[in-house]
């Protein structure tokens, strides 16, 4: 999860662009819906200047006022995000594919990409009666707690790997990996046979299966990953899983299509 | 489709934010990575400007460039939008009825809701051997010659549906309704028999059907639609599309999840 903390006054002489980034940053998928009083506090913003940023990007579409005067993110933006988004093309390969895999295996089906350090979810198919899942579209996890992180994390830069281990990791259930010396077993064990299997990391009902996506050149550009639940049936999907990536990566256009990570 | 004629170049006054979205309006489906020239004849702005505007986004991560150095979306303003855009509940509350729907009838089932004056695509389902289609995710169709769009039309504002019908219609097959009078009376049916189905109106091989999405206030807030080959059994989706899309409105949360209209 980001952090909301409140950040710093802006400096005076800060242009309208950059002021209006804070703005969006502010949006969190915990509160959507924020007033422009819960903006400016979490933008670090004067109220007054935060009204004013909220009114210009009202105008353009990007943000939007309902009649309980709370600010959402704009359709507008949304659509001007989504029809050219670098993701889109993965999107769009792996689709089909995950909802083989969803047909198949049911509970939750999801593709993540690394950005920044963490695992960021791009889209996610659930079955109605599926065991509980943390992850959701647009949403992020540590890398260290869930499957999908620990395949981008194998798979990562060494420099990576190295910064995430060097920090504390925060432990969700007794299964969580929490020291350097067990993540980097963990982390071999994954390159030697491919997928990651983690029984009860994020929540104890639930097992996540994981393996890498590759584009044209074998870098690994995304994780395709199931949720299912912790018994001993789960790795049961682990074929299911491996074909399903073969098929996204053959379906991706020749050209890597995940953005740099930030 | 967005006009995407060259604009008049800015005013000098003009702040950065409001020149930030030039930019990005200037991003289209069809050209998703461009340079930053065409950046800037798309946006009238010089291209010094531009340049520094790219810059500045790039910094944010809202922009991204490749190592070819066209400018993309960034993969942090997609999830900045996904994660708290008002089109979320809607989506989230339709896909378990879009994958049914799509398990179901196959081809290709589609999420809209009116969009300016246009149809916009919220999500799609494809299956890899569907009948050709022309809608994608976040990209638009005009009103009248989607059955989403004729749908939303059915249901909108009268003053709506004068704007259309007062302009002129474009012609895609010698099925298209391009008069007023044929609008009318089609809309008058939908109204009637709860449902749009439109045979080679958009191509000669497809048909589409939509129904109306209502929200716990009874308001058309979205259309569900399936695109089928143009032929004898197209009508046989009709009963489990009222279903889905009655499933849709239970499933919705009880404030009306769509945008207004910009």
């Amino acid at each position: 999860m980001r952090d909301t903390a409140v950040v710093p006054r802006a400096a005076t002489g800060e242009s309208s662009l950059a002021r209006a980034v804070r703005v969006l940053e502010a949006f969190t998928p915990e509160e959507p819906e924020p007033t422009v009083s819960e903006l400016a506090r979490r933008s670090g913003l004067h109220v007054a200047t935060a009204s004013r940023i909220v009114g210009q990007l009202t105008a353009h579409g990007l943000l939007g006022r309902g009649e309980d005067r709370r600010v959402r993110i704009g359709v507008r933006m949304w659509e001007l995000a989504s029809r050219a988004s670098p993701t889109r093309s993965l999107r769009d390969a792996a689709m089909p594919y995950l909802e083989d895999l969803h047909a198949v295996v049911g509970h939750h089906v999801q593709l993540a990409v690394l950005q920044g350090e963490e695992v960021l979810f791009l889209e996610r198919l659930s079955a109605r009666d599926a065991v509980v899942n943390y992850s959701r579209v647009a949403g992020r996890l540590p890398l260290h707690i869930s499957s999908s992180g620990v395949v981008l994390l194998a798979y990562g830069p060494p420099e990576l790997g190295d910064r995430v281990l060097a920090r504390p990791m925060e432990r969700r259930t007794p299964a969580t990996i929490t020291t350097p010396e067990r993540m980097r077993a963990v982390l071999e064990q994954v390159r030697r046979q491919g997928y990651a299997l983690l029984a009860g990391h994020v929540h104890e009902n639930a097992t996540g299966i994981a393996v890498p996506v590759r584009n044209g050149l074998g870098d690994v550009v995304a994780a395709l990953s199931v949720i299912v639940p912790n018994d001993e049936r789960a790795a049961a999907a682990v074929p299911a899983l491996l074909a399903a990536a073969r098929g996204v990566s053959r379906s991706l256009p020749p050209r890597g299509p995940a953005d740099q990570p930030a």
